[in-house]
């Protein structure tokens, strides 16, 4: 299944402190781009290869609003057409790079990887808590030698957590408990309550509580890498409503945007939302690393798990009850793909 | 000739002492197995790869007599078969991953890589020295970058040592002495004498021999993996009879299992027995550091000529007069291999 | 393009320095050969590879005018017929490998890698100023990881350097500037004056001049593989006319080797000559290091557009007016390989 994308959609391409001021090379889905700011402070996208000799244009300095070749000094702006070629009056009209639309939110660059006619800002992913107060905020990027398929199938799986993140997020507690997965739009969600359980590591380190709680966990994925954690923790017996979730001492949004590098690799950027300890940098500085040891548990399995898939491509996986989310992904995934396929091979009049 | 794998055969896949007490991932033959410790202390050996996802089971717990997937906590035993799915209450039939018959014996865990139906421990080569009062033992163990026939050719020739093992085990005195090959049973053997020749360094270390002596260096094998060396040395001019052999100052019984690993890297796993100074610790491990630079000085070469025939797959070895035992050994391995397949293709009852 | 070679020419294959007194391997157009010297103090180049099992000679020792097995001993001479075979009297014509024609000049040991019987001294480059009195000599070598005809295309391109090496040869004076290439007899040259211009920097630290210069590039090329640059300047105004040039402060013939390694790597033998501080050790340590500088600039982007070239190798570039060297150049290639192919299938009475 690797290497099956959908191409129109936002994906996450960088942090955007990681493109001021130079040109950053990214490759997403197969494709070498290149990301810089113009003068006014705007990221442009565009394909890293020049259309002369094929020389990297990240290698090269940023000239006013354009980009320049390192090799013969080529420049090309953020709309991808060339500007310069030194030593020729004419500029050919092949002398451009493919350009790729750009939003900037939530810290983060991304890119929209499909027609460049369909790219829409409304369909970014809205985060309400984002910048509102009581919510602090920490991040963390990682690549994976995995195919984002086998990282979407964990990210919509609270099962595992039981299994993996006993130092952090998981604990024996949940081990037997049934996952339940239900689909509102296009949002696939997957989750369950563990009851009357010993707080798992993160909610005893930040909370306090000793005794048992009742603690919740919902997975959420929009395709194709948009997810997000809700999970929370109070004492146990309150209400399990939505009123009482705002209340909990401990509630953390863990998004994760998952974007396609290669067949077998992916960039994990992620974000996590906490309802306490806002402006606390300490907090801040310990939550990104309980979220690195947090995935990076995930990213030794999944890399594992992608050896052996490419060594043995024909294997089957054997589909147990707590796959319910997974394989509402699957199948999505499955339509999305047919969707997006059907649409690229009708006649139209791109002119984009 | 690489990947060409004799199945039904004992392969050494361990040290005893790597099994205790958590799991240890191994390739043999190409395959991944995950070999653990039961509550009883016997040695399973298991496909590393969970059904449902593929994770590698070596990477997850022991729990009693089964190993636990690191990813969703299913279990299994020594048989193979899943005792439990967390969050499922129907443990299918698809639930079981492959199991492999294992022996201890001389400090090594063998695994059968072929029918289980036929494994059976008398097959195993007797070392009839091993445990004996006046044998000391010293081990060793390295993966080779070379297929597994090469190897095997190496340890079936006697002729190299006068080049490959000045520094140990050989001299100029041999490099012109005709070396004879015979079979017996399922064993071919091919060695000499080098009569009247100064002692090569491990026989002028170990007996203080300054003068000539008689040297015998036979090669024995054993297909698919099992090799050894009688090598001894005593003054020049003894009866070469198997009493005064067994009388001589310096004899080592030097033993290889060869286990391929992938096609083109094999495990080598070595066991010495010396008939000197047989309980001192320091002979030991002075051993072991000489016989690692022995095999050492055969790794460099073996891998580089893997990476050749690699490079050049048409190449076709010019036979010498010293290749007798070689010639031997490649005919006996194309009539085994032939055997094992017919016998894989008759139609039979196998219930295993 | 890459894996286009043509055999018959004369390839640096290592320095002579390289190859006393024991053997040296490399690897010229795929093919693994060993370098060694005679009693007499020739250079014989053998390919590497024992016809018995293949081990690699150049990892056996030189005895007398022959080359040995590191494995079973087998030697051969220059020629590289095989003198013996241990433990064997009579030795097979088999036991013979390739043997190449050589040369040194230059510091440098050159390879005949095609026929035999057309290897010509006489076709070697001849270099007039090498060893005259008044030239310095510095050297380099490096293995880019390049396949040898994009190097070849930087080395007959001029107007790259005003972008790529403005730290040593280039600045911005030179950046629009055309480029104009002739081709007289076997030899492609490609080149400009820049006048009126700031000195750049290496011209600034070795002559002093600070005011505006003239300044002359001419590259120069004769497949397959060698280039040379003259470079030089002098005080703005002066006539161009070679006696001036003879007359410059600033003067560099800078020679390249290449020889391709692999498909996707090339051997880069470098060699200036300076007229100026001719037998300053201090200057010609500083010139290694400054061109070892300036080389690694091009070495990045060179690697950069053969990985990209790898992972699409549809791309065709896209011609601006400063490849007219390079536009000859490969058309010149495209005849030279047809030509020897040409040759090659022709029925004719080789005994080489």
């Amino acid at each position: 299944m690797s290497g099956d994308y959908l191409f129109n959609a936002w994906y996450a391409a960088a942090a955007c402190t990681d493109v001021a001021p130079g040109p950053t090379a990214r490759t997403l889905l197969e494709q070498r781009l290149v990301l810089f700011r113009t003068e006014a402070g705007q990221v442009a996208a565009l394909r890293d290869r020049c259309p002369h000799r094929f020389a990297p244009l990240s290698q090269g300095p940023v000239h006013g609003d354009t980009l320049a070749c390192p090799y013969h000094g080529m420049r090309f702006g953020a709309d991808g057409r060339c500007t310069r070629i030194p030593g020729q009056d004419r500029i050919p009209d092949a002398a451009r790079v493919d350009a790729f639309p750009v939003i900037e939110a939530y810290g983060l660059v991304f890119v929209w990887m499909g027609d460049p006619a369909l790219a829409d800002p409304a369909a970014l992913t809205a985060i309400a808590p984002y910048g509102q107060p009581g919510w602090g905020v920490s991040r963390g990027y990682d690549l994976f030698q995995a195919c984002w398929q086998n990282i979407a199938d964990n990210l919509i799986d609270p099962a595992h957590t039981s299994f993996v993140h006993q130092r952090t997020i998981g604990n024996d507690a949940g081990d037997d408990v049934r996952v339940t997965a239900t689909e509102e739009g296009d949002v696939i969600r997957c989750g369950r309550w563990v009851d009357n359980a010993p707080p798992v590591p993160v909610v005893r380190r930040y909370t306090g509580l000793q005794g048992l709680v009742d603690r919740w966990q919902f997975y959420h994925y929009r395709l194709p890498g948009t997810t997000w954690v809700d999970f929370g923790a109070f004492e146990a017996g309150r209400p399990h409503t939505p009123e009482e979730q705002d209340r909990a001492p401990y509630r953390v949004l863990s998004y994760a945007f998952l974007t396609p590098c290669t067949r077998d690799s992916t960039h994990y950027f992620s974000l996590q939302l906490r309802n306490f300890a806002a402006d606390d940098e300490a907090t801040t500085r310990e939550f990104e690393a309980l979220y690195k040891l947090t995935f990076d548990e995930d990213k030794v399995l999944l890399e594992a798990i992608q050896r052996e898939e490419n060594a043995h491509p024909d294997l089957t996986p054997m589909r147990i009850a707590s796959d319910t989310g997974v394989v509402r992904l699957r199948r999505r995934l499955a339509e999305c793909l047919a969707a997006e396929r059907a649409h690229a091979e009708r006649p139209h009049t791109h002119t984009g």
